[in-house]
């Protein structure tokens, strides 16, 4: 049986689950040892440990130049020690090159079952990535086993599914029957799809699997050859991923180079130097919106981003305030508001949010929001773990920072003990409530922990404002909280050609940050926050060129 | 019945072609009467000489400026003095935003109906389009029904069945339903797909409405309003799609500035105003590369172009030699080489061609290749149809000047009679022998009838010149002639690599200057020549934005 059949049922219903975009996941989300084994979690620790002070020797590529890596861990706030093999920009692009025309030329068929086979490997791994992804990026340990492990792993069976489906689209060949009367012009016809050819893959340091998973697989699916560069601070748990892309490449004699990892340090990097290059053709990205703009604007190349945006909740009128607050409280705790898709900007009426027992004031939200935030953070048996640590020095500055801002500091940001990270670097989300004429403090992302409540004259202004600073600056979410059919409307309207998703009026166990693979598409493409959208079908069928050659039917 | 019941037939169909690439049309494209009616061809004619030397008065547009015009035919050498509304950019933008919330709201099966019956208004007007086309473009009459009437429809029908596509690609609403354990969490979700704003589409000189109504149908199918800014020198042709569309609009109380007819003349031309607004988001373009460039450089615009090329023609081995110089031959007389898919460089090896009866000299397939265009030239019941007049007089003062080109004139460009048309503006194809080591003088778009016989070392350096000129260059078009199946594969590889189609072989009555809508994708997008292709998904869902909002099911 060959890994494409092994795995078509599986990429059968992905496919379907992408057009019917109701729940689908591929891989289970919860680490729970009757899915995963017993021993999963223990082991992927050790696993884990066993990684730190020596080379991670698990890569194909060989004739490394230096040996070297700069990870740290947020919890510990200790240098992880792992050394990852260096190379030089050129024979990465050689090596890359050479091992293109032999990839391209393998069926889509092939390919898909190829990168399956590689998630059901790294599916064996979810726990070592878990806590490769803590200690890199200092989520908690949830959300490190989901985001890098099973939420990722969708996500890369999501693009599989997409590019599979778009390189199936057209026909590979056909008869063109054109009567003209007495006679008919026939024309055998068949159809390429052809890989652009180098794809550079960029991460980053706070999602570093979920956010390049996308972009590797489906860059891959589609035939292209790729490299991928992490960011500096997070390398572990995307070099697994690319090992075992490396593992069934071998074990199927292909060339272990259609995808490589390129490491580089903070000391000397290698992104521009890679992105510049005239045989990289494509571009994934997530980051700053400088360098994602920057990339962009580079001729010659077709370049997926994710940047930064400033996502808004706008705050009308509640059934149960108490539910609200609780819920947006969580949004702003969750790994210490370090989402693209954490909220930021809150907009409420100076005369406050409509409820079913009278006006709730703007500060008596601002209160509730607080306490909410408080209880989360001042719970042992959630709150450090929600928080997680501050993967950046720089945010925790900007944190502090964020106290001098024009505006009345509701809640300031503090510290929290860790029960098992005593030196962990941490900081609780600070409340700032902002007028609505200060856009020069609200205009912009301010990534991070940081929560500003915007008084605004009425709800019309609220929507006006999220709209203005999703086109301006970008978004990626928004969360509304309306029980009025028409402000609804007018809010799904209005922030649809922002192009921004809403999340109406949650509740309970379900967030504005999540985005679910299969279903929401994550960053519309439409606004500054970024150009691409996992996965729409552009997202794949901007990897490859559909060419058709003719001949005419032999008489 | 609504026009979308209407409709919906012709519609289906079309989508189902989208997918086969057999052959479809919708439109027939012989003006034969049995079809169009006896007095079709009359009636046209006169339709069409009533519109000159007066204002043309069917636009819904209101509030001119001025009145202008400076339309000239070809045919003629004399100005056609047909006068159209000119209006300032401020209230053409004005005007366009205006519409697009109204039309953005229109559902896609009524905006599907609107257009497909602006086609069949369009259709009865077939004959006064085609000789609204051969006075501006300069194209013999066959190809101005053809290419601006039933070729240009079935292209539009092909952006809005595409269009359609796409806009029913996700559901508009689905149950989310996730299992949690002991609970399920439910959210109803709900996609919109978010026209991106005022849509410009820029036509050219020789293809008025083939290569504009693409760019319109695509963005009015997707919910754009759309500004059509004409070449001043070719404005008739589409004014009447305008004028048509505008019509359809308003007899279905829609505000007819959906799509707005936006003229100007040489000496004050309005596109990089229009291009450069910031309300403009799409922007359609065909015509030369510096133009192009600019704008695919805009930040801020989603711009699809086609711009120019060198097409090849890479000759290894032929079954019979006379066919092939006949059926490439007809290829550059055909509308005196001004089209995009014409050749202008012949790879020919130093040691000649392959052919059952031995090697064709390079030589003496140079003496056939100009016999055989001769004999087309001085064939009255053909020649002058074929050829036509030359748009633009540059192209006849290029013409000239390639007599001075650095090689051996094998055929003198000339003049001939056009028994029609005595002041006809004509010059029949100039074919020059260059070395292959000549790039400075083959390596860019020579655009008219002008022919570059090149004598390369063998095949496998025509086949590398092809190809580097392709993705150096552009091109939009290529022809092989060659019966050995690994030089075949070889052609068919590289060239795909260089994202240009090739068509093998071809004789009897089919040219590589065509392309078929519902199968041939027009320009690929994969090199320089352009960066859209007729019409492929991308086409048309960078026209909009998905965007998803949820909210949680109400217990």
């Amino acid at each position: 049986m060959s890994l494409f059949q092994k795995h078509q049922p599986v990429l059968s219903k992905a496919m379907e689950a992408l057009h019917a975009r109701t729940f689908y996941a591929a891989f289970p989300e919860h680490p729970a040892p009757a899915v995963y084994g017993e021993t999963a979690d223990a082991d992927g620790q050790a696993k884990f440990k066993n990684y730190l002070n020596k080379k991670f020797e698990e890569l194909k590529q060989t004739n490394a130049e230096v040996w070297g890596g700069q990870e740290e861990s947020p919890y510990l706030q200790e240098p992880l020690k792992i050394l990852y093999p260096l190379f030089a920009v050129s024979s990465l692009i050689d090596n890359s090159k050479k091992a293109f025309h032999q990839w391209r030329k393998i069926s889509a068929q092939d390919r898909a079952g190829i990168l399956m086979e590689s998630l059901e490997r790294v599916k064996k791994r979810f726990f070592e990535i878990a806590y490769a992804t803590m200690h890199t990026t200092g989520q908690g340990y949830m959300m490190a086993f989901q985001a890098s492990g099973p939420h990722a792993a969708d996500r890369a069976l999501e693009a599989i599914a997409a590019g599979f489906e778009e390189l199936n689209r057209f026909p590979s060949a056909t008869l063109w029957d054109k009567p003209m009367g007495k006679f008919n012009i026939q024309l055998n016809k068949e159809w390429r799809a052809v890989p652009k050819g180098i794809s550079l893959v960029i991460g980053c340091s706070t999602f570093p699997t979920w956010n390049s998973v996308t972009g590797i697989y489906g860059s891959l699916i589609t035939g292209n050859s790729v490299i991928v560069k992490p960011h500096p601070g997070a390398i572990l748990p995307i070099a697994i991923f690319v090992a075992e892309i490396q593992n069934v490449l071998t074990e199927n004699n292909l060339d272990p180079n259609s995808c490589q990892l390129a490491v580089d340090t903070f000391d000397k990097m290698i992104t521009k130097e890679l992105a510049e290059h005239p045989d990289v053709k494509l571009i994934d990205y997530t980051g700053n919106s400088i360098f994602g703009s920057y990339l962009e604007a580079l001729s010659g190349k077709t370049v997926f981003t994710e940047k930064t945006g400033v996502n808004s909740v706008i705050l009308d009128s509640v059934e149960d305030v108490d539910k609200v607050a609780a819920n947006l409280a969580f949004s702003v705790n969750l790994y210490s508001g370090q989402m693209c898709t954490a909220p930021q900007n809150f907009y409420i009426p100076a005369d406050g949010i409509n409820s079913p027992t009278g006006k709730i004031s703007f500060d008596d939200f601002a209160q509730k929001f607080a306490t909410q935030i408080n209880g989360l953070v001042d719970n042992p048996k959630a709150g450090p773990f929600v928080l997680g640590a501050i993967q950046n020095k720089k945010t925790s500055e900007r944190v502090v920072e964020s106290e001098k801002i024009q505006g009345k500091v509701i809640l300031k940001s503090r510290s929290f003990e860790n029960p098992m990270f005593k030196n962990a670097r941490v900081a609780t989300p600070i409340v700032i409530e902002v007028d609505s004429s200060k856009k020069e403090i609200f205009g912009k992302e301010l990534f991070g922990p940081i929560a500003l409540l915007i008084k605004t004259k009425d709800t019309n202004e609220s929507i006006a404002l999220a709209k203005e600073m999703a086109i301006a600056h970008g978004a990626i979410s928004c969360a509304a909280y309306t029980t009025s059919a028409s402000v609804h409307e007018k809010i799904a309207d209005e922030m649809a050609l922002a192009a921004t998703p809403v999340s109406f009026n949650l509740t309970g166990g379900i967030y504005m940050n999540q985005n679910a693979a299969f279903s929401d598409f994550h960053v519309t493409g439409g606004n500054p926050a970024g150009n691409a959208s996992f996965t729409n079908p552009e997202y794949v069928t901007k990897r490859f060129t559909w060419v058709g050659h003719r001949e005419p039917v032999k008489a």
